[in-house]
C-alpha cells in the first residue's frame, strides 16, 4: 500500500489518486452478452438450457427448483446456522420496516388537495451470483424487502447448484420461484420472460461483468425491465485519527480487499503514524487469510492519505464518495453532519463493516464507483413506486383556474386553456 | 379515433391496442448526439458556441445569462404573469415540502443502532426546452424541488433566446447560473463540465429526441450524470362511466393531443353511448383549437375503449400504465386503492390534467411508456440520496458477534469473520 501525503500533492496529482480505475469491459462483453439476450428472446427456456449446459456445465430437466427441494433445504442446514440467518433477517426487517413511508396528503390551497401514494413494484427478479462460496446474505438483502414492500411476486434466480442457505433463505422471505439460472441469460430470462418464467419489472442483484452488462442492456430497452443501480468494484473508506486501534482498521481494510482483487480500500488521517502502524497490522493480518491472494492484489492499487486535520480527512472522503464509509475518531457521531456521498457509514470502534454486511439490519447494496453522489443505499423506496393524487373541489377549480388559464396562455396551449375553462363556464350556469 | 369493444378482442388484439409505438430513433441520432459530446468533451465553450451557431442560429457572446439580465426579465412581464407564476410557485413548494423526509432511527437489537439519513444531490442540472411557447411551468416543476431538497448547485439550461417567463421562474427558485444552450451540447457541458460551466451530478428535464438520446448517453458513462428518469412521449388515460361528462373528457383527451403528434390517448369505459359522444365532441372543439393539427396526428393513433365493467377499466389501465390518469365516475376515490401504474391520478369532474401541468401542486415530470411500473412521479426524493449509518455499542458488537461469524464463515470470507472476532477478543481482554 502506498501513502500518500495529500497537502504535497497537486490539485491534479489529488484528483488522481482518488480517480477509480477504468472499467474497460471491451465490445467482447457488450456483444456476447446481446447474443445472449437474443437467443433467450428467441428461444426461450430451450436457450436457456443450452447456456447453462454451455456456461455452467449443467444439463437441467426443470429450471425451476421444486417447492420440495427448497423445503428440505433448511433439514441439511445446522441450527446454528438457521439461527445466525434468522437473526439477520429479523434485524433486516426491522430497519426496512421503518422505511415504510407515511401517505401525504396536503391541501395546498383550499380545495385542492394534493396526495403522494406509494405501490409496490408487482414483480421482481433477484439475482444472487454463484462461485466457490453462496451469498445467503444477498439474498436477505434483496428478499426481505421485496417482501416488506409488498411486491405481488418475487423471483430469484442463481446459477446451479443453488446453495441451502439460499434456498432456506428464500423460505424466509417468502419467495416460491427459484430457478437454476446464472448470468446474462438468467438476467434475460427475467427481463423479457420465456415460456416457464414470466417478466419482472425491475432486477435486483450483484454479478460478474456479464450480469452487469446484460442488466444495463435490458434497462436500455423498454420492453426489457428497471435494474437497482449500476454496479462497480466494492470499496471501503476508512477515517482515523489517533484515538483508532490499528488493528481494527487492518481488520476491515482487508474485509473489502477480500471481496475481489478490483476493490479499493483507502484510510485517511491525520495521524502519520497512525498509517504506518495500519500498514503493519495489515501485513501481519494478511498471512491468517484464506483469500490472502486476492486481498494482496487488491491492496496493490489502495492507498493511505495523511491529511492535515479531520476536517480535511471528511472533504477528501465526500469528494471520493465511498461505498462504505468507516469512522474511527474521538467521536464520530460529532462528524455525521458533515459526511457525504457515502453509500452506508460505520461510526466508531465497534461498528465493523461486516456487521453490515450480514447483520445489523442496514442493506449491503450500496451505491459504489462515486455513484454515491446521487444513488441511494437499496432500501424499501427501490421496491416501490411514488404516484401523486389530485382532488380539486367545485371551488377549488374557481379559484386556481385564472392560474392554469395565465400560464396556458403563455406556453401557447390552447386546449390545456379550455380544459378548465369549460369546466368554469358549466359551474357558473349551474350557480 | 378508432373505438374497440374490449370482450370482443384477442389476447393478442388487446395487447396490440395497448402497445406503445416504438420509438426508432436510428443509428443517425445515436451517431449525431455522440459526435456533439465528443466535440464538447474536446473543446469546451469553443465547441458550445460553434454548435449553438450551428443549431441554433444565435452566435454567443457570453454563454451564461447575467445577473442583471435575469433580474430585468421581471420587469418586462405583467403582474397577471408573475401572479400566477408565484400562486403556482406557492403550491408547488407547498406539495412538495410536504415530502420531506423523517430521518430513521431504529434500535433493530439492544446496542445495535440503525439509521437512514437524506442528503441533497450537490449539484444538478435542469434542462428546458425551447421552441414556439416558453415552458415556465417546467422550471417550476425542477427548480422548487431542488430548492426545497437543497440542492447546492442548480443551474439551467436553455436554448437562446431564453423567455422572460423562464428567467423570471428562475429567479423564483433562487437559479443563478442560467446558461443559453440547448440539445445534446447542453446536456454534454452539464454532465461533462467546460471552462465556464463546472459539472453537475444529476441532469433533469425533458427534451427532443437528441436532449433524450444525449441524456441516455451521459447517464451510461460514469464519468457523466445520473438523470432523472426514461423519456416517452406523453400520454393520457381516462376512466369514466356515465355520470362523466364528454365534453370534459373531450377537453382533457385533446389537452393531452394538443401536446405533440406522438401524444398517446385512451378513453376506457363500461358504457358505449359515453364513447360516442366523447367522440362527436373532440370533432367539435377540435376545430376551436390553434394546435388542432398536432392534436389530430395525436388522435389518429389514439382509442377509445368499451369494457365491461369498471372493475375491467381499472385492469386496463393498470396494464397500461399511463403517465396520466385522469378519473371521471360517480365515485373515483372508492377506485383509488386499486388504481396502480399511473404517474399522475386526476380524481372527480373538477380535476382537469392542465391543473396538474401548471399549478394544483404536484410535479408535471412524470413517467411515461409503461415506466410508471417501475418509476416515479418527479419528487423531493429524485434531488436527494439517501445513506444508513449504523453504531454499535460493545455490548450490541458482542451479542451480535456470533451471527456476523457463522454467515461470514459459509460466505468463505475470512477477514469479515476477522473483524468482527478481533473485536470480541479485545472487549473480552478490556473485561
Ligand atoms: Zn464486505
Ligand atoms: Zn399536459
Amino acid at each position: 500500500m502506498k501513502t500518500v501525503v495529500w497537502q504535497s500533492l497537486s490539485e491534479a496529482q489529488q484528483n488522481s489518486v482518488l480517480e477509480r480505475p477504468a472499467i474497460t469491459e471491451g465490445a467482447n462483453i457488450t456483444a456476447a452478452v446481446s447474443s445472449v439476450i437474443t437467443q433467450v428472446q428467441t428461444d426461450g427456456d430451450a436457450a436457456l438450457k443450452a447456456l447453462t449446459a454451455k456456461f455452467d456445465n449443467v444439463v437441467l430437466d426443470d429450471i425451476r427448483v421444486s417447492p420440495d427441494a427448497i423445503a428440505e433445504a433448511a433439514d441439511r442446514l445446522s441450527d446454528t446456522m438457521k439461527d445466525a440467518l434468522q437473526a439477520a433477517y429479523n434485524n433486516i426487517s426491522t430497519f426496512h420496516q421503518a422505511q415504510r413511508p407515511q401517505p401525504i396528503r396536503v391541501e395546498t390551497q383550499p380545495g385542492v388537495v394534493c396526495e403522494q401514494v406509494t405501490r409496490p413494484i408487482n414483480a421482481v427478479g433477484l439475482y444472487i451470483p454463484g462461485g466457490s462460496a453462496p451469498l445467503p446474505s444477498t439474498v436477505l438483502m434483496l428478499g426481505v424487502p421485496a417482501k416488506i414492500a409488498g411486491c405481488k411476486r418475487a423471483i430469484l434466480c442463481s446459477p446451479p447448484p443453488i446453495a441451502d442457505e439460499i434456498l432456506y433463505v428464500a423460505q424466509l422471505c417468502g419467495i416460491e420461484e427459484v430457478y437454476q439460472l446464472g448470468g446474462a441469460q438468467a438476467v434475460a430470462a427475467m427481463a423479457y420472460g420465456t415460456e416457464s418464467i414470466a417478466k419482472v419489472d425491475k432486477i435486483f442483484g450483484p454479478g460478474n461483468a456479464y450480469v452487469t452488462e446484460a442488466k444495463r442492456q435490458v434497462s436500455n430497452d423498454f420492453r426489457g425491465a428497471a435494474i437497482d443501480m449500476p454496479a462497480g468494484p466494492s470499496e471501503v473508506l476508512v477515517i482515523a485519527d489517533s484515538s483508532a486501534d490499528p488493528d481494527f482498521i487492518a481488520a476491515d481494510l482487508l474485509s473489502q480487499a477480500e471481496h475481489g482483487p478490483d476493490s479499493q480500500v483507502v484510510l485517511v488521517t491525520p495521524d502519520f503514524a497512525l498509517a504506518d502502524r495500519v500498514a503493519d497490522a495489515i501485513q501481519t493480518q494478511l498471512q491468517q487469510l484464506s483469500r490472502a491472494d486476492i486481498a494482496r492484489q487488491a491492496l496493490g492499487a489502495s492507498i493511505l492519505i495523511v491529511a492535515d486535520s479531520i476536517e480535511a480527512c471528511v472533504a477528501i472522503s465526500n469528494r471520493y464518495g465511498p461505498e462504505h464509509l468507516i469512522v474511527q475518531t474521538e467521536d464520530p457521531r460529532a462528524l455525521l453532519p458533515e459526511l457525504d456521498n457515502a453509500g452506508s457509514i460505520f461510526l466508531g470502534l465497534w461498528s465493523p463493516e461486516s456487521v453490515g454486511d450480514y447483520a445489523s439490519g442496514t442493506n449491503h447494496v450500496l451505491p459504489t464507483y462515486g455513484y454515491t453522489r446521487t444513488y441511494s443505499s437499496l432500501g424499501l423506496a427501490d421496491f416501490s413506486k411514488r404516484m401523486t393524487v389530485q382532488e380539486l373541489s367545485k371551488d377549488g377549480l374557481l379559484a386556481i383556474a385564472p392560474v392554469v388559464e395565465t400560464i396556458a396562455d403563455a406556453e401557447g396551449l390552447d386546449a390545456h386553456k379550455r380544459a378548465v375553462t369549460l369546466r368554469v363556464e358549466k359551474l357558473k350556469e349551474l350557480l
